[in-house]
């Protein structure tokens, strides 16, 4: 029998217990075992819930239980979640879990101190929801080089900006109702200045490398600035706008960076509408490839760690190798990124813009206003270029 | 050192032994050991090669050979890549496979055999090319009941259609282009009736159910009968024709079905194209994937073979257990199966059309054909119907 515990019952917790009480007959098959929560950690109580009997409130109750094969951590930050988890990889339980903020900060300490305990740190949910990314990063493109990741990583986000392209509506209208319907936090900074999507892309980066990218050294740009007019322009040039989060390997140059994008109709993430999450991946093997599903939300987030379960479950006693090493990766300089700019500025700036930037091609659709794409250019080029240019509305990046 | 022996040495598997040789440093990292070709079995000799010096004749050099632990078969077919599988196997030498033929035909006996011996049996090429979808079946879709499986799983009769929609072009002419191109094969009826995405579907539908299913026992029909008039009405409908190969598995009734379908502009599948493949999965707690890249081609292809090759070598001794077992699962009637159906037909059947197909949609775009779209209806309702009215020149399903 396999007994499960859970850090923290909220909604991704909750939804572990669901998962492996709904689906338990399958799950067991799968495993080859019976499996079951035995513990649910949580500060609250549940009165009435019909778990209320497997919450604890000590997390030693856990740890000291030889029973314990599995830990599922959906408790989310670092101050609990850290020395929980290493508590328990060092007693050699397994860890699944879906906490992003805690594997970008400390995934390849906690990675090593599961294989010092033969036992498993494994972070599927993390990124993507229910989407299986993770492990295929670390076993179905194991051959692979991986040259290029672009992912829409943030539901959120994209949530937002799908409203926003559909319907005209603004930034402000949106966010509000987003935060109505549960989307977007209260404080939606985390998603909507690109934070979340950035620490995703680190972690990806991570196991694109094999070393660590610090998700702090990400450059990162959110949604805040574009406007229910970049959208018009988007639809005239046959184009969305995605907040991408992109991680670049040449050479073993590895650039990476989060920001609003355009990106063409024939674009496979163009059709990664509302709160779904893509992820495209380019391997030097493979060539393309793309992997979509909800990035969130209680059961499909539940279900990626509830795979990871079942994974530690049928490998007990041993460690499931994970290709991201305890070694920094430095990132390369982005301003050496090549790349289109779209720009919108005032129409008075058409004479500047047209002598700063040669070879714009003008796709103005208002008489009041200046809106053009640069040829490509590096970031540091632009950078430099565009500062000399006033009255500057709109910068968006252009995504081949 | 993991050394490997290559059955066949064709376009798979002479992109197996050009990834293992050209990724080596980062594969045998990922592996934690150096691996490499040892043997590749071929009839012929290629003088020149440099891999000349590795071609042997003779199945029992490797088999005898006890420094062998890992085969990849893409020989294809049955007849010889069958025994070879079954003695290798037999041997405790695990074998990963883009062969569907063989792994339709006989999957679950070389599964079990696999188990029995201590090694695996691991098909991750034998669907969707370089996607990963055989490993994420087996592991990260582990919890989940698999309601759907949606594939656009052919890549040759993807390419003709996409090709048609665009240009505007015939069957015909397309089929000859996709032949020059060296896409389909002079003699195209693996691809063009369907046949190739049958086997496919009932690998999947093997691995959605756990139990086997004869692809001999699926409902196929391939695109033949699909001509440019049909895109004409799929534009104005915004939809696009694919070559589906569905699998549904509701309260445990398993149904399952290759065809031409309409579907919606905003169906994820529609923006696979060309060559690619596209899978789109539903379970119950993880909500609607969709997992896209090449279907086929030499390196995508290879690169799946040798990433199970990683997996064997990173499990010697102990087999990666499927959850396809060798019980038959027998299909339910694909005529109870509801939806709604393309038809043209001619203008002078407009009133047996309104007769027979009450509350049907007149889409028609001609004076001289009378088209519609049926309301939703059983198959065996509209297999009735149909054979009823005459001058029939189109029925397409359309996909919710």
């Amino acid at each position: 029998m396999i007994k499960v515990a859970v850090y923290g019952y909220g909604t991704v917790g909750s939804g572990v217990v669901e998962v492996i009480d709904d689906n338990n007959k399958l799950i067991s098959q799968r495993i080859g075992d019976e499996i079951e929560v035995k513990y649910i950690l949580d500060i609250r109580d549940f009165p009435g819930d019909k778990n209320e009997k497997k919450i604890v409130h000590d997390i030693n109750i856990i740890l000291d239980d030889p029973e314990i094969n599995v830990i599922c951590e959906t408790m989310g930050g670092t101050k609990f979640a850290y020395p929980y988890t290493k508590s328990a990889l060092e007693k050699g339980i397994s860890v699944c879990t879906s906490n992003k903020e805690l594997v970008a900060a400390y995934g390849p300490e906690l990675l090593s101190i599961a294989k010092k305990n033969n036992c498993s740190y494994l972070f599927e949910a993390s990124v993507g929801g229910g989407i299986p990314i993770i492990r295929p990063m670390n076993t179905s493109l194991a051959p692979e080089h991986i040259e290029k990741i672009t992912g829409i990583l943030n539901g959120t986000t994209n949530y937002m900006l799908t409203k926003m392209s559909r319907e005209g509506s603004s930034y402000e209208d949106v966010l509000k109702e987003a935060q109505d319907l549960g989307y977007a936090e209260r404080n939606p900074e985390a998603d909507v200045e690109g934070f979340d999507a950035c620490r995703k892309i680190a972690i990806l980066a991570s196991l694109m490398t094999g070393k660590t990218v610090n998700y702090e050294e990400i450059y990162t740009e959110g949604i805040t600035k574009i406007t229910s007019k970049d959208f018009e322009y988007a639809k005239k040039l046959k184009k969305s706008i995605k907040l991408l989060a992109i991680a670049e390997n040449k050479d073993d140059e590895l650039t990476a960076m989060v920001a609003p994008f355009m990106i063409g109709e024939e674009h496979p993430l163009n059709g990664v509408n509302d709160v779904f999450n893509g992820v495209y991946v380019t391997g030097n093997m493979v060539d393309d490839l793309m992997f979509y599903g909800r990035g969130a939300g209680k059961l499909p987030t539940a279900s990626a760690v509830v795979s990871d379960a079942i994974e530690c479950a049928r490998n007990l006693g041993r460690t499931l190798d994970c290709v991201w090493k305890d070694e920094k990766k430095t990132l390369a300089d982005r301003k050496n990124k090549e790349r289109e700019f779209f720009v919108r500025t005032d129409a008075a700036q058409k004479d500047n813009a047209l002598s700063f930037f040669e070879g714009l091609s003008d796709v103005s659709i208002d008489s009041d206003e200046f809106a053009f794409i640069t040829p490509k250019m590096s970031e540091r080029e632009f950078d430099d270029k565009i500062v000399r240019l006033d009255k500057v509305k709109s910068v968006i990046r252009v995504e081949a």
